[in-house]
């Protein structure tokens, strides 16, 4: 099943500008999301869980930000 | 959805001063709160929930710790 | 019991791509969880526990992101 | 408001030593508290949930890790 | 008491390869939880615990991460 | 309070070994925990919490990975 969900968004961890590396952090912390529950409509009825519970949104942060710095040193910050 | 809100402010990780950093780390914290839970009314309700809540105050200051990870190192920790 | 379990496919965290970087973290923090617990069945039991609680999805990619963070330095971020 | 609470103790990750370095850490730890609840009285009243329970204790003590890493980097490890 | 228990299997990080360093990462999580808890029978009966809760499951997971991410950098990612 | 408890035993990142860099690494991580509890009395209370509690002794792990993580690399692993 790993193999049918593309992880990466075009296979790269290089992008153009710091908000687009976010993007991405945002779009891969998703992607494991939607890998570990491939069910659409499981995941859709859990969305409002996130959203609406405090303790759920900053773990969401915490992971955001972890993917955040490997896509940030790949790309040496953009400097 | 992500696309509309602008998830790091001046599009850098380069600030001035190790304080400015900071001020980044908790900007890009909220920012991702802010992209997962876009209702403003929503999140103006669970504020006080962070604010009154020491575990969940705790694991903001997690998340701010691994955002500014990143940004010190991005500015070669001001050195 | 840690050596009858292979815990890093192939023994290597080098890979081709991105995408096959990320499937590896994936796979990796799997295999931790049937070193702890080896029985099958009960890991069955438990399958539904993690896709059905949004709380665990989320550890779970908070696990991921730290696996493939060792993955990407060890593929010099495939640039 | 995070205009108004100094986040970096003499806006700088310099210290001396390594005692100092860990000071730091506990100080900015603590900062990121203080701009997420600004209200003294309520920040006085939480201080023994942090003090008398056992989780809260070594979630501080997770996050001032954190902290502690990038200052050490910062300094070089003081070497 | 933390003197009578080795803490680093062999006194080093250094590994033959990835798969060795995955299985120091396991080991040295477990000499954690023994210093901590010392009495053999206490971690006995707390084992079944550990593989029976997926929350627990995962945390334990993201631990092994992080050892592993210390050791990788040791062997230079085996490269 | 911070400043009369030593929080860097010897004011030194700096090891001998991997073993006496994990002991570190171990009694970083408690000397948070008495900063932060700085009651003899309490933190003997608490003691069998942490060592009968199966998700705070892996909490505990956590802590002491992220410590070792920075030790090591201020020795630079040892090599």
């Amino acid at each position: 099943m790993t193999e049918q969900i593309q992880l990466v968004p075009n296979n790269s961890l290089i992008t153009a500008t710091p908000e687009e590396g976010r993007q991405l952090a945002v779009k891969m912390a998703r992607l494991i999301i939607k890998v570990t529950q491939p069910d659409a409509e499981m995941r859709e009825k859990m969305r409002p869980l996130y959203a609406e519970n405090a303790g759920l949104l900053i773990a969401i942060g915490q992971t955001v930000a972890t993917e955040f710095a490997t896509i940030a040193a790949a790309n040496n910050y953009w400097k």
